[in-house]
């Protein structure tokens, strides 16, 4: 049987470890020139096999793609773009199957999290539907942890792994300054529907308490007066409170806790964030000081605080997926499977595409504290391996040396444009 | 002559690297036994002195002390407090004379920004003005870099470092989602006075220009047409753009640009922050898609990603300041040098405390490039140095192994109560 060309796309947002998979698939490849000839990537993901704008992985340096395990971000561009049903959008899977003819494409390796699975589903399905020999594999990403099947989703360990030590940080500093300034510090983490990653925040507090004191999760209504009761107590008691807040969290009517309805002179909503309304509510209720942080993309992008156990989940899926297409497999996921708390120890698994498409795994109840402000031992139980290790990217003029490939194009065969809509 | 015990005070603003000051001054004094006895820390600074609330750094541990090193925050308790004149307030300076008598402190070591080198100056009058023998010595400390006669403040140099990874690991993430998601990224970082942190983080942009495409400085008022100009060109050309506001800049009316005038249903004064408030200008104008951090005390807690530079100053910098009093030196402070950009190096200096006291070093003009939206070559030079090397905290369960003291406190002799006002 002679080689085909693959096809590897990233998809969603990005993640600080989602180039250590691409180089796991591509380091992979490379050991299988029976089966593979060459990786091409697509530009922005599903995109660019629309577009037919490949880039050649083959044209980068062996060290620019090892670079790429400790390079954040998207190497080679991602995309929020999800194919809709054939019956929908029957032109689009045409397209697709004119791209991989064309460049003679038969393995389709798709990177990123729930939609993007749906959408390597979809792909995978081309056997049957149309007829077109490709095998198809997921491999795992988000930093929102709600990928099913998966004891965890690469890329939310670094994620939790930044927002603990940046709260550890930030509520030392409060510490040593609540006497005659700050009393309250907010800090807002990403998750609009799940609550891993205000919960990782948590891994901070000890018996030191040093971490969050206070946790508003996503999961749990925005109870005001029970919030401030908190906030209250726990700085007559310790002089000083740490909140953490999830962007998600929302109040009683429903809306987000971000959306406050305020309208500037202009008649535009005014934007929101969840600290800052947070704040406001304390400033409104209780006599402290307060401050507030929001992380946003700097906590997905912090590769330099990334987690070991991450990296190695992240790299260790890339490969997985290349050596199930090589055995014959189509249409599945790896995954992560927890064999051992303490120590840690994990291994590879694998997940039906059919099942795992748009399955949000939520965190189970249990996780959550019964007053509805904290994690239990169960959680940090779970999360404590994730954010396991150190893995420091080089250095050069006291910057990160992350990597930008050359990413050149594969020469377009097809002399037609396809609009993506 | 007998030894006598040294006073050593955290003041003001914490920074990543003010307790490595701090185990300068500490380490060094435990070298010279014949003139110091021992190092008491003041309980949040000064107000320990005032309070006689005083920490007995001989009964913490030689590791703890190390670890100081690598611990952010203010280990001892920081405090923003100003001492009045003597003419204006002579009780706190006979109850500072009383503390120290009571308990032998001959030495009075000050760490700490322009307000805090102006009680350092005060309290080394006191031999002249109120005849109590002291040598008094101050310690630099800003993450502000506006203390003068030093090339540079010790916790710059580090939250330099972080603001300018932050901002290029968020840049390279915009760079890969932005032909489906996010076209602009705003990150607000301190500095309400002068813009040595915004100027910091142009040290992400290169040829590559994975940095800040615009900073908006304290130093140049704020105009909004030539930004909303500079902001679309920037992502027609290149498809995103990157932007860092300092919280200190101000509208042509001379208010800060976070000062938006809302109220909320209250009555009060909507919490700003100029990240969200500049996102919210793009958004009226610009038909573009926005996301904003704001880094807050993340970025002066951030040890973890701590300048090798900054923690080599800091420690040099308490190391002679013992050194200087043991040589009979006073009401003086140890400076930094910069006696060469490349290879960079720096010797101590000394600046005498009636001349730093109170005087802010501002940002050059020539330091800012001609449109105001850029920093300069000359700026370039000046801060490359600072953020060379790293020094990362070891860890323990995936966070860092930061200390918290022991401080026990050195037994109250006077049977006196002191009230702060």
């Amino acid at each position: 049987m002679p080689a085909h060309n693959a096809f590897y796309g990233q998809s969603g947002g990005v993640t600080p470890v989602i180039n250590a998979s691409a180089a796991g698939v591509i380091q992979t490849a490379q050991q299988y020139p029976e089966h593979i000839n060459k990786v091409y990537a697509g530009q922005d993901g599903i995109i660019g096999a629309l577009t037919e704008n490949l880039i050649d992985t083959s044209l980068e340096s062996a060290s620019d793609i090892e670079a790429l395990k400790y390079t954040p971000s998207g190497a080679f561009g991602s995309c929020r773009y999800k194919l809709k049903s054939l019956e929908e959008h029957r032109v689009e899977y045409e397209r697709l199957i004119e791209v991989f003819k064309a460049h003679d494409i038969r393995y389709f390796f798709y990177n990123g999290g729930g939609d993007s699975q749906d959408t390597a589903y979809k792909v995978s399905q081309l056997s049957e539907t149309m007829n077109y020999p490709i095998t198809c594999i997921g491999v795992p990403k988000t930093i929102d942890n709600d990928l099913p099947f998966t004891d965890c989703s690469p890329g939310f360990a670094s994620v939790a792994k930044y927002v603990a030590v940046s709260i550890l940080e930030a509520s030392m500093d409060v510490q040593s300054m609540c006497s005659t300034s700050t009393k309250v510090f907010v800090m807002e983490v990403m998750g609009r529907h799940a609550g891993w990653i205000a919960a990782a925040s948590g891994l901070a507090s000890d018996e030191r308490e040093l971490g969050p004191d206070v946790i508003l999760f996503p999961e749990v209504e925005f109870d005001q007066q029970a919030f401030l009761d908190k906030v209250q107590t726990t700085v007559d008691r310790k002089g000083f409170c740490s909140v953490v807040v999830s962007e998600g969290v929302k109040k009683p009517d429903g809306l987000f806790l971000s959306d406050s309805g305020i309208k500037d002179a202009f008649g535009h909503a005014q934007l929101g964030g969840s600290a800052p309304v947070v704040v406001d509510i304390i400033k409104q209720n209780l006599d402290l000081k307060c401050h507030w942080a929001v992380c946003d993309y700097l906590q997905r992008a912090a590769r330099h605080i990334g987690s070991k156990t991450d990296v190695e989940h992240a790299y260790a899926l890339g490969k997985a997926a290349v050596e199930f297409a090589i055995n014959g497999e189509n249409a599945v996921m790896p995954t992560i499977v927890r064999t051992s708390n303490s120590p840690y120890k994990w291994e590879i698994g694998k997940a039906p595409l059919a099942d795992v498409a748009n399955v949000e795994e939520m965190m189970p109840n249990h996780y959550i504290s019964e007053d509805g402000f904290f994690i239990t031992d169960q959680c940090r139980t779970y999360l404590q391996p994730l954010i396991g290790g150190e893995d420091y990217p080089p250095y050069k003029n006291g910057l990160p040396a992350y990597v930008q490939l050359k990413k050149n194009k594969v020469t377009k065969v097809l002399g037609t444009d396809f609009t993506i809509k």
